[in-house]
């Protein structure tokens, strides 16, 4: 995980701690999208988050929301484009050690996950577990929640379908390395 | 424009005009994008807004946000796939009968439109001109933007480059339509 200090120093301007320790795997995806758009690899962007406004007013610095809500997503966070295809997925951290519970998704994104496979993209999850990271595409998870009563996907199934994901100083988690595995 | 209200009434549960006078581009496009999706036509959503949130705190319905601005989007509206294609487009009313002014976009949204472009994406604007709805492809704004020193397409490029789209029941506005007829 500690991705070569004294290189980084030199060549990354972000500040302090080079180990992905600390930074939270949204900081780290969005850092890679950053690079892969100014390298014109993929690109890929964070959907901002969904609310409902409840009150609005106006002050000196123009239109101002004064009380609203987080809404439940019915997609995934993240989608974009790479090499013509259209890409759409989620990160997720799992503190189990030794499986993946599958509430981390709600049904109506595990509904989006299936139309985005009918219609021809690729869909998957980061997921975060045991200190590393794993590519886990979308037929796979669909596979296991459709075939098993279990709740949560074990480790092992992760280890096995899964492709762990790089971790680099740029771009910090190379998930379109994995991508390109699997699809490319 | 009046859909035939005969039949509107019977068949479709949202209230009153069923003239898409009245409601909002934004609205025809979200009821367009519902019918897609339950027809298992394409998968296409508009983007949250996106905020900046300054406070937040919990009250009795959970996370509240208490203070937050607009902020400037970096991509366009709305975007999803359809036939194994990655679309990525935004919506657009302008008074001016004769023309349709390029600023209507800021220059990071014209570079997302060519980012798309260059990774093998479909990129367009509805634009809502002079009663009529046009479909007009990415390729064509960039064109123009980049060949013309004129702030403005004149009304009669987008005639001569759209594609009108049919209003309707069902969807509202049949820009796939259009879309097929451009692309596929």
């Amino acid at each position: 995980m500690i991705n070569y200090p004294g290189k980084a120093k030199s060549s990354y301007k972000k500040t302090v701690n080079y180990s992905n320790r600390g930074m939270d795997l949204e900081e780290l995806i969005n850092l890679s999208n950053e690079y892969y758009l100014q390298e014109d690899i993929a690109v890929i962007y964070k959907k901002p988050t969904p609310i409902t406004i409840v009150d609005a007013s106006f002050d000196s610095h123009g239109r101002v929301i004064t009380k609203a809500y987080f809404k439940e997503p019915s997609t995934l966070d993240y989608n974009g484009l790479y090499k013509g295809k259209y890409v759409d997925f989620d990160a997720k951290v799992t503190k189990s050690k030794t499986s993946f519970p599958l509430s981390n998704l709600h049904d109506h994104q595990y509904e989006h996950m299936k139309n985005v496979l009918n219609h021809g993209g690729i869909t998957f999850l980061i997921i975060s577990i045991n200190n590393k990271y794993y590519y886990l595409d979308g037929k796979d998870i669909i596979d296991f929640k459709e075939n098993n009563d279990r709740q949560s996907i074990p480790y092992s199934y992760i280890e096995e379908k899964g492709i762990e994901i790089e971790t680099k100083i740029k771009p910090r988690l190379d998930y379109i390395k994995a991508l390109d595995k699997k699809h490319f």
